[in-house]
């Protein structure tokens, strides 16, 4: 049974995500509500701030996870502001839900690891919000179940209706492909032993000087092989897709649901624009758990260890881009805590 | 912007719906907490109200909604029982989701009609659920925005695996097509007008005396003609699909979403085995969009003249099923409070 | 083994469907040669009849029945031609493939039905190529295995791009219904013994005067239900759809096959214009099935019987359709050369 | 117009392909008839011939040729047989339909090359059956309109139920891959410029020795990238996908067509066993296009230089596969008979 108080958050960063996040704890989300949100920008902590009752602004985490009415910390500000800000709530002991990345780097991540382990309990949930999507856990649950026998490869299919012009080459890697590692190690149980990107002649709608779209292979440590299309600029709408293929059968999610219409000589139906419309679902379903399972002292969602080992493979991503050549992945031993 | 104070909603009715309701409302849905439930087994009731802080459990539903903390009040008892709650509640000008029916027969929701017009303002939302699933929304979007032109027929197809053993041919009009009524209803925004029940050669997994299934015929105010097959026993699983013909398309819903599986030579995937996994989402859309609109001093959802029309429309489908014709629908004048 | 020789045809009729047999006859079916054209265009037997080497023009049926070189008749002239037709190929105990209908009313039918049996042996197939469609095959056999139990009821969708401005209300029943009427019959195995005829309110894109769509329900001798949509102005391509409602299972074709595209923020594919393109596998299909047999001596497709029911069901459907009433079928005995 | 007379065809080989294509012939395609069957089996020709009237058993391919009824030569005897076959039909300047593989070899299959640049116009066509099913051709017309823009990738899947005992890994490039060499190189319109096969973990229903499933890789001369997943013992059925990312859209063939079942608490339908099921139609369609050109003395299907840029790139396949990395494909230059 949950504690009858809700739960006080403090959420860092107010800009497309932290604010969204907002409403969500507002709005969405039973037994939580936000009691702090900390931007360096003061004016939009203050607006935010002073639209919700009991949430006070603040411009430094610290002072936020200081005070009496913040028991949690969700983490939205950029990649990298979050190490410090995951130290710290590590330092008060305070439940995180931090957005990925975990940080940009591996040593980073490294760092975070060994602060949590330092505290000698789990006390950080990653934001993969795909392991939280309705479909994603009906394949889980499928490739588990073990009816399908060990799953051989993984076909992943990540397509973008267009990106941002500051968006680069390796943030196709760090920022997209980051969501298809951490549901092929999570789906296979397995890590990523090495990576290879490869670049077809680019799309012309993608910015000059970047590749668009590429295909990346991961090798997993029991020998499963997985590929991903990762289309930046497929100019129609957003899609994911994933088949598993297994010794005794196949599985494929990500086919557009929803009306068919028949009109003006064509069958089918909507494709999503974006993330924000396809994963809302996920994102409240994965905000709920972590407010559930925080309020019953668990931590039950990706760890920091899966935040560290994602941004180990994409270094190891950004590399093979980069040389065009397969490139190993070196991870440090996993630790106790998170086996 | 929503008060602070979550609101404090007593749940009638302790069944399976009543406790989903009370699970709902204490874990889902942001803003409300259960502060009474009410049974006439009073076992029951404490033993719900125990398990959630600040609960009292109560055998009389007027000495509930007399208590301080009881905001509004959510009716999920059996139907007969609907109408004295109902009177109640209006008497107390207390907000209400009541489940449908509203109340058996038209002429007790008539009275229920009468009771919130004298009020002055209306109170009541009844819950028909499908108003808030997702692919009817959508449906509904798409007839509404006229890119279709005027919807001239809808085909209603539900199935049910099977029903329990002391389910009567009446209740397949008053508990299941019902639905369908209301659906029909809102989606054409129009009065139904008649009825007929058409009775093929029935299922041999139907219980003795039941004519299972049944194919039911609706006219509308403007014309429309929609038609429903009613299966209790289709003995796969529960499926609820609708077409909409129009004037420059055809659109479908109620396909069977995600994974696909390919195995064992065939493809396809699982159907959802009955209403609560197929429309759980839409119970929880339903209950927070109640709970937002109170909180706002609103009604949005279906009212008290949407419970008199459905009801009316049941006793002249079971007068069809009865007697093996067309019959009409006799509906008193739609009040200005609901037009 | 069919014999050598290829089969000697005499098309009758070189209209749309006719001149589109001949090119079937000569390009794609195997075993099968046109060697005789009728038209009572002579100017247009004649163009069609050079085309084809040793292939010979004649305004009068009976004169190219009685030519060597004539081994079998394909009737494709407008219906109101067909009893004088039929009845000069069953007098010279010529194999015959009739495009539907037999003919245009019960009567005539019945006295092509007399003929037949008068000659003693079947020699007449009549041309409901739906039978030779895949899906319909199928669907057919899965019926039949028994695997799904018994049907309960059809659900038929029958729409068109639009119609001829000639088309009329009774064309509806007869031209376009009449192939619900056979499958219906034929994936059942029973005789449809009522048809009542619904008129929603009208799409404003059919002509003044015509009814459109209709909503057509047949009841046949052991208790199951049919129902169709006939729609003749849909306004976006050519779909006909089926779905069978059984005793452990629900089966549906129709569906839109082959390429699925995701561009322009939507999913799907595209409609088959029109009956030519959507069954010219099935016209294939089933000009060879009929050569193949008639090689052999047999007459495999549906029969006399068949075309006759069709004209029965058609009259019924057409007095409902004025009349606004249940109206029932009225055949006369089944011949023990059909049964 | 085509001639009159049927065009006599000698089959070479009767093993399961060549018996099929002889009954093919024999009642399915219009305007040919086998009057040669060729078999060093004795038995197996004289039985196979005695089946059809005016059809002679021979048992070695040049006297077939040399005979006064023969016109058309179809090669269906083992791969290694081919060149010697293709020689003499070029020797006598007979059309000819080559099953794949033209040869099994590049060096052979140049000698092919040359002997018909020699006779100096296009005699041959290869049995890449894929460019005559219907989705493929569609797929290929979508590309071709330019309405998706350029195609930047294909994804193929191959997945075969089992293989024969006697399967290697070679035969899994040379006599499965090869049909998404063809294809890609078909669809794309260029050639293929290097290879590299992957190997996860094998299946455990695969034979010992044998890597199944594999994961090809092929990049084509101005940068397209292909994947392959062959799968040769996938258990459940036969399947071939494919799907084009281009740069306005994206799409998707081989999803299971047909009837829709509902039953047992799934969706779904069935999976065609093999390849014989899967392309009948394809078959089909490619002899009747091949025998209707070479009546008009046209060679329109895959030529010699489609069969030698296959075994090209098989070769180069079987070395990737070996030495585990990237292989360059070597191609002659293209001559001006195949521009």
């Amino acid at each position: 049974m949950p504690s009858q108080r809700a739960l006080g958050i403090a959420v860092i960063g107010t800009g497309k995500m932290g604010a969204d996040h907002v409403r969500r704890l507002q709005h969405v989300i039973s037994g939580a509500r936000v009691t702090a949100v900390v931007d360096i920008d003061e004016n939009r902590a203050k607006t935010l701030a002073d639209a919700s009752e009991g949430c006070t602004a603040y411009t430094e985490a610290a002072a936020a996870m200081a005070a009496q009415d913040v028991d949690a910390v969700l983490i939205a500000s950029p990649g990298p502001a979050h190490e410090a800000a995951l130290l710290d709530a590590l330092g008060c002991d305070l439940p995180v839900l931090c957005e990925k990345p975990l940080t940009p780097d591996a040593a980073s991540a490294l760092r975070v690891l060994e602060a949590e382990q330092k505290l000698g309990h789990r006390r950080v949930q990653v934001g993969f919000m795909r392991r939280y999507d309705t479909e994603y856990i009906k394949l889980k649950r499928l490739l588990d179940s073990g009816e399908l026998g060990r799953a051989l490869m993984l076909h992943h299919r990540h397509r973008n209706l267009s990106m941002p012009p500051w968006f680069t080459n390796e943030m196709l890697i760090n920022d997209s492909v980051v969501h298809e590692m951490d549901v092929t190690r999570w789906l296979l149980g397995q890590e990523i032993t090495a990576v290879t990107v490869h670049k077809p002649a680019p799309t012309s709608h993608a910015p000059t000087g970047m590749d668009d779209p590429q295909f990346v292979l991961f090798e997993t440590e029991f020998g499963a092989l997985a590929d991903v299309e990762i289309f930046g600029h497929c100019g129609y709408g957003y899609q994911v897709h994933a088949e598993a293929v297994c010794e005794r059968g196949t599985v494929r999610i990500g086919d557009e649901p929803g009306p068919r219409l028949s009109a003006d000589g064509r069958w089918g139906g909507r494709i999503t624009p974006d993330y924000i419309e396809r994963f809302d679902d996920a994102y409240d379903r994965e905000v709920q758990a972590w407010v559930d399972a925080t309020r019953r002292g668990e931590v039950t969602g990706p760890g920091v260890w899966d935040g560290y080992a994602a941004a180990a493979v994409c270094e190891a991503g950004v590399l093979s881009q980069r040389e065009g050549r397969r490139v190993q992945v070196e991870l440090t031993e996993r630790p106790a805590l998170y086996r």
